[in-house]
C-alpha cells in the first residue's frame, strides 16, 4: 500500500531510495536521589560525561572538516558552548549538589527547563534552536549511561536517511556516505537540517508528521525536495511518473547551468546583473556555479554560529576575509546584523551565556516585527556594533566591499552608523591597517518610513537595497508567516509597484545604485516588472538566478517599460498580476505558456 | 512616613482623601470528592448558586441605571452572560457529574482553566478580560459558601478606595456614594476600571503595584490621575503643592470651558471642525460638553458588551440609534468592528460560546498587528459584518450618519464593502425601511499601502480618516507598546508628513473631506501643523478639545502653511519637533512659553 505525507521541502531535488531509519528513541535514564556525602563524587561522574562529551564533539568537528564541510564544523562548535554554558554546566551541577538528584535527572530536568523556556516563544527561529539543547543533553546522557551514539556508518548506496531529527554530527556521515536525501519529522525551514541540508544540496523534507511511524527500513521512498511530498512503498505506475518528472528537473538544470556564461542582458542590450544571497561563506562557490556576477547580499546573522564563542573584530574579520577570498574581485555585500524579530540568536549574547535576548520573565514584545531588530539592536548594543563594523572595515581592503545597513526607519540611524565608522577608520588608519576609507554605506529600503523617505536618504546613503520581503509586509501591514492573511501578501499590489517607482528615481536622481533582494528578485514572474521599473540589479538565492537570466534574456527593455507604465496605472494586485501573466504566455511561452 | 508610588493614571484630575481598602481577599472553598448517587443534588446546588447570581446582577443593572451609569449596566449583563455560557456552566456541570467534584471545586477548576486559557494571550485587552471570568467565579462561589458580596455600602464622604480589582457592581457603589477616586493593583489602560472610570470621570490610577500592602484604612491619600502619581501619608508640605497644582487644574479647566461656545476658528477666519472620539454611547455627552461639534469616530468594538446576548442587525440599529439621538442634527462617524491585534472579544463569538478566536491550541499569531484584523476579520465572517452594516443603514435615517471602514489596505475591500451595502440597501428599500440610500462610505488611511493608493482610494471613497496611532506605527514599524522602541515612534517623522500631505492632496483632487482622529489629532502640539498641511477637522477624546481649540484661535492659516511648506523639507523628526517648538514659543507663549 502506498503512502503519500505531506511535509516541508527545504532543497529542491527528487530521491528514489530506500528508507533507513536512524532511530534516537531517547534513552530511559534512572531517577534517584544521592546522599549528601555521595553528591560530589555525582558531580565528577557529571563532569566526566560532559569532558566525554566534548572530546567526542571536537572529533566530529575534525571530521566535518576533513568531509570539507565547515558548516557542520562551526554547528558543532555551538553544541561545544551550551555544554560548557553556566545555564546548562552549572545549572545541572547545582541541582545535584543542592536537590540531590542523580546526574540523569539532573541532565533530564535542566534541558527540559531550557527547552520550556524556548518553546514559549513564539518565533519558529527559537523553537528550533531548541533542538540543540536536545541533541546536546542527549549526548551527555549518553555517555552517562554508556551508550555509543549510532553515528550512521553502515548507509547503503541508495539510503534515504527518515529519522525524528537529525544532529550536524549526523550531517557529517550524511556527507561522507552520499545519502541520497533525507526526511525529518520535526523542524521547519530554517532547522539546522534545513540549513544545511541546503548548503549540501541534498534533496531534503522535514516535518513529515508521523513518518517515523509510518516508514519501515528497507521501505521504498520517493522524496520531493521542492514540493515537500513523500511516497512511502509506491506504485510501479507512480514511481515512472515521479521518474519523469526527475529526469525532466535534471534536463531543465542541466539547460539553464549551461548558459551560465550567458550574459543577463535583454534582447535590446540593457544588462542586468544577477548577484547571489549568502548565510555563510560555504555558499559563494554555488552562487558562482549558478552564474552568479558576485553577492548581493551577504546575511550575517550566522556568524555567531560560524565562530561560537569569539568575539572582537579579529574573529568579524576572519570570517568576512574567507567571503572576500572566495568572491576575488567580484561586488560583495555585508549586511550588518539583522536580529530581533523572528531572528534571535541565542548564541549571541555578550556574556556568552545561553540565554535569548528575550526570556520568558520579562515577556517578549507581541509584535516582535515592530519591535527592537537590526540596525536598532545595532545602534544600542554599539560595542558590539563596532566590533562588526571594525571587521568589515579590515575586509575591504580589496576595495570589494559595499556595507549595507538593515531596517533603516530615520536618517539619524545612517548619520550615527557612518559616524561610527569614520571613527574606526581613523583608528585603523592610524594604526597602519589597510582597509577602504571610502567603504560604500548603503540602506536597506525595507520599511515604509524609508521609502517615503528614499529623496532624503540617497543623499547621504551610497547605495540602496530594496528588501521586498519585509517591505511588502509592512506597507501591506501583513505577517507573510501568518496564514489567515496570506491572501493580502502580494508583491504587485500598487502600493509597492509606486513604492519600486519612486525608489528608483530618488536613487537616479542623487547617482546610487539600486538593487533588490527578496523573494521577489528571484521569481522571474517579477522580471519584466523589475526590469521595466528600473532595476537593473537583481540579487536572490543561487538557485533561482539561471531562471531569472532565461527570462531576462527573453524581454526587452522598451517592452517592460511600457508595461511598468502600463501597471503603475492599474487600481488592484489582480489587475496587475493578470496583465503580467498575459504579458509572459507572449514574450515566455515556453516559461508561461498555457500548460 | 511617606510612600510614593507610580501606577498607570487612567482618568485625569488629582483627588485627596482617606484610604478605603476594599478587600476581595479570595474565599478558601472545601474541596472533596461526591459519591455517585449524590451528585444529582450537588448540580442542583451549583444551579441554584448560578441562579442567585443571576438575580443579584440583575438588582445591581436596575440599580445601575437608577445611578445613571447605563455603561456600568452593560457590563454586568455580560457578567451574565459568562455564567450561561457553555465554557463555564456546562463545563462546571460536567466536572460535578462526571469527577464526581464538589460544586466549589469544579468552579475554582473551571475558572481556572478559563483563566489560564486567557492568560496564554499576549494582547493586553485580552488579559484583562480574565479578570471578568474571576468577578462571575467570585460571585458564585460567594453565593454557594453562602457569604454576601461586600457593596461598599459605608463609604465615607472623602473615601479613596484601593483595591486589589474592582467589578462593574463595585462601580455602581462607587459612583452612589461618591468616592473622590480610587486606586487598584491589577488593570491597565484598557481594564473595564480604567474605561468605566473614564466614563464617569473620577480621577483614579490603576496597576499601583503594592499598594494593598502599603496602605491601610483611613491613611491619608493624594492621587493624581493624570500622571499616575500616588502620594501615601503625605508631608504637608506636599499635600499643599499637590492643593496648588490641583487649584490650577480646575481653574484651567473651567477658563478653557468657559470658551467651549466659541467657534475653533483661526486669527485669519478658517474654521476648524473639532469632533469627538467615542467608545459607548454615554460618552456623546461629555463630547458636548466640551464644545464638540459632532462625533468624527464611533468605535464599534464595545458593541457586544454594550449589547451582551443579542445579535442581528436590530441590536445593533438599537445601540446605534441612541448615539444618533444623543448627537441630534451634528455629524456622526460609525466605524465598523476594528478587532483583531490587541482587541479580540471573547464575547462576540458568533455561537456565544465564551472562546476567544485565537484559541491556545492553535496558537497566536506572533505578529498580531499584522494579522486578521477590523475590515480582513468583517470580510471573512461576512454574515456578522452584515449585520453589523444593515445596523448603521438603519440608523442613517437622519442622513447625518456615515460609515467608516478600518484598517483599509486595498481597492478590493473598499469595493466589496460597497456591494454589501448596496445589496442591504436595496433589501430595506424593498421592505420599506427608512435609511440613507447615498450613505457616505469612508475609508481610514491607517496602512502605508492606504496612503501610498490614497488616491485610487479617494476615486471611490466618499471621505477619509487618517488614523495617525496605527499609521505612524506601521510606516516607522514601530509598536507603540513596546517600550523598547518608544523612541522611534515620532508623529513628526518626514514619512508621516508627507503622507498628510500627500493624503490631504489626493483627496482635496476627488473633492473628499479628510478627518484625522488619533492622538496627534488632540495634542496641540501638532495642531499649526496639521492645520499646516490642509486638515481641516480633527477628532479626539472629549477631554482634549478645549485645548486645542485654543491653540487653533492663536494660529494663522497663513502661518501655519509656511510651516508646514519649512517641515517638509526637513529630514528628521527631531528637526521638525525643534523648528515646532520654536513657532509656538512665539504664537502661543501662553501654554509652549518656557517654563
Amino acid at each position: 500500500m502506498t503512502t503519500r505525507l505531506q511535509g516541508i521541502g527545504v532543497c529542491a531535488g527528487i530521491a528514489f531510495g530506500k528508507v533507513h531509519i536512524v532511530d534516537r528513541r531517547r534513552l530511559t535514564a534512572p531517577h534517584y536521589h544521592v546522599a549528601p556525602e555521595l553528591r560530589a563524587k555525582e558531580v565528577e561522574r557529571f563532569e566526566r560525561a560532559v569532558f566525554a562529551s566534548e572530546e567526542q564533539l571536537k572529533e566530529f568537528r575534525a571530521r566535518a572538516l576533513e568531509a570539507g564541510m565547515p558548516q557542520v564544523e562551526l554547528l558543532l562548535g555551538a553544541h561545544g558552548m551550551i555544554l560548557r554554558d553556566h545555564a546548562f554546566y552549572d545549572a545541572c551541577k547545582d541541582r545535584i549538589l543542592k536537590e540531590g538528584q542523580n546526574a540523569e535527572w539532573a541532565l533530564k530536568d535542566t534541558t527540559r527547563g531550557l527547552k520550556a523556556a524556548f518553546d514559549r516563544l513564539e518565533q519558529d527561529y527559537f523553537r528550533e534552536r531548541r533542538s540543540d539543547v536536545d541533541i546536546v543533553g542527549d549526548r551527555v546522557l549518553r555517555n552517562l549511561v554508556g551508550v555509543e551514539t549510532e553515528l550512521l556508518d553502515h548507509l547503503s548506496e541508495d539510503a534515504v536517511v527518515v529519522a525524528y531529527d537529525l544532529s550536524p554530527a549526523d550531517m557529517v556521515s550524511l556527507a561522507k556516505y552520499s545519502a541520497r536525501g533525507f526526511v525529518t519529522e520535526s523542524g521547519g525551514r530554517t532547522s539546522h537540517t534545513a540549513i544545511l541540508a541546503r548548503a549540501l544540496g541534498v534533496p531534503s523534507v522535514v516535518s513529515a508528521t508521523r513518518i517515523m511511524q509510518l516508514a519501515g527500513s528497507g521501505d521504498e521512498i520517493i522524496l520531493d525536495g521542492g514540493t515537500g511530498e513523500l511516497l512511502l512503498r509506491p506504485s510501479a505506475s507512480m514511481a515512472s511518473r515521479y521518474r519523469g518528472r526527475a529526469r525532466r528537473l535534471r534536463l531543465e538544470q542541466k539547460a539553464l547551468l549551461a548558459d551560465r556564461l550567458l550574459p543577463a542582458e535583454t534582447s535590446d542590450g540593457v544588462r542586468i546583473e544577477l548577484l547571489g544571497n549568502i548565510e555563510v561563506s560555504g555558499e559563494v562557490e554555488s552562487v558562482l556555479l549558478y552564474g552568479g556576477q558576485g553577492i548581493g547580499l551577504y546575511r550575517t546573522e550566522f556568524l555567531p554560529i560560524e565562530s561560537p564563542g569569539v568575539a572582537g573584530a579579529e574573529a568579524h574579520h576572519a570570517a568576512y576575509q574567507r567571503v572576500v577570498d572566495a568572491v576575488g574581485d567580484r561586488p560583495l555585500t555585508i549586511r550588518t546584523l539583522d536580529l530581533g524579530a523572528d531572528k534571535n540568536l541565542p548564541f549571541a549574547s555578550p556574556t556568552g551565556d545561553l540565554v535569548p535576548s528575550w526570556t520568558p520573565e520579562r515577556g517578549h514584545p507581541s509584535n516582535p516585527a515592530l519591535g527592537l531588530r537590526a540596525i536598532r539592536l545595532s545602534l544600542r548594543d554599539e560595542p558590539l556594533f563596532r566590533e562588526q563594523l571594525e571587521g568589515i572595515l579590515l575586509a575591504s581592503a580589496t576595495k570589494r566591499v559595499r556595507l549595507l545597513l538593515p531596517f533603516v526607519t530615520a536618517v539619524e540611524e545612517l548619520r550615527r552608523s557612518r559616524e561610527i565608522i569614520a571613527e574606526l577608520s581613523r583608528k585603523l588608519e592610524s594604526e597602519g591597517r589597510p582597509h577602504d576609507p571610502n567603504l560604500p554605506v548603503g540602506v536597506m529600503i525595507e520599511t515604509p518610513a524609508a521609502a517615503w523617505i528614499a529623496d532624503l536618504l540617497a543623499k547621504e546613503a551610497d547605495f540602496f537595497a530594496i528588501g521586498t520581503n519585509d517591505l511588502v509586509q509592512y506597507v501591506l501591514a501583513t505577517d507573510r508567516g501568518n496564514e489567515e492573511v496570506a491572501y493580502l501578501y502580494r508583491p504587485c499590489h500598487p502600493a509597492l509597484l509606486r513604492i519600486l517607482d519612486s525608489v528608483c528615481r530618488a536613487a537616479a536622481v542623487h547617482g546610487r545604485p539600486v538593487s533588490i533582494c527578496g523573494e521577489m528578485a528571484g521569481d522571474p514572474f517579477h522580471s519584466p516588472l523589475l526590469v521595466g521599473l528600473g532595476l537593473r540589479s537583481l540579487s536572490m538565492t543561487a538557485r533561482a538566478i539561471p531562471l531569472v537570466k532565461r527570462m531576462i534574456r527573453k524581454l526587452s527593455l522598451a517592452e517592460c517599460q511600457d508595461f511598468a507604465k502600463t501597471a503603475l496605472g492599474l487600481a488592484t494586485a489582480g489587475e496587475v498580476e493578470q496583465a503580467l501573466a498575459e504579458s509572459l504566455r507572449r514574450w515566455a511561452p515556453d516559461l508561461f505558456g498555457a500548460d
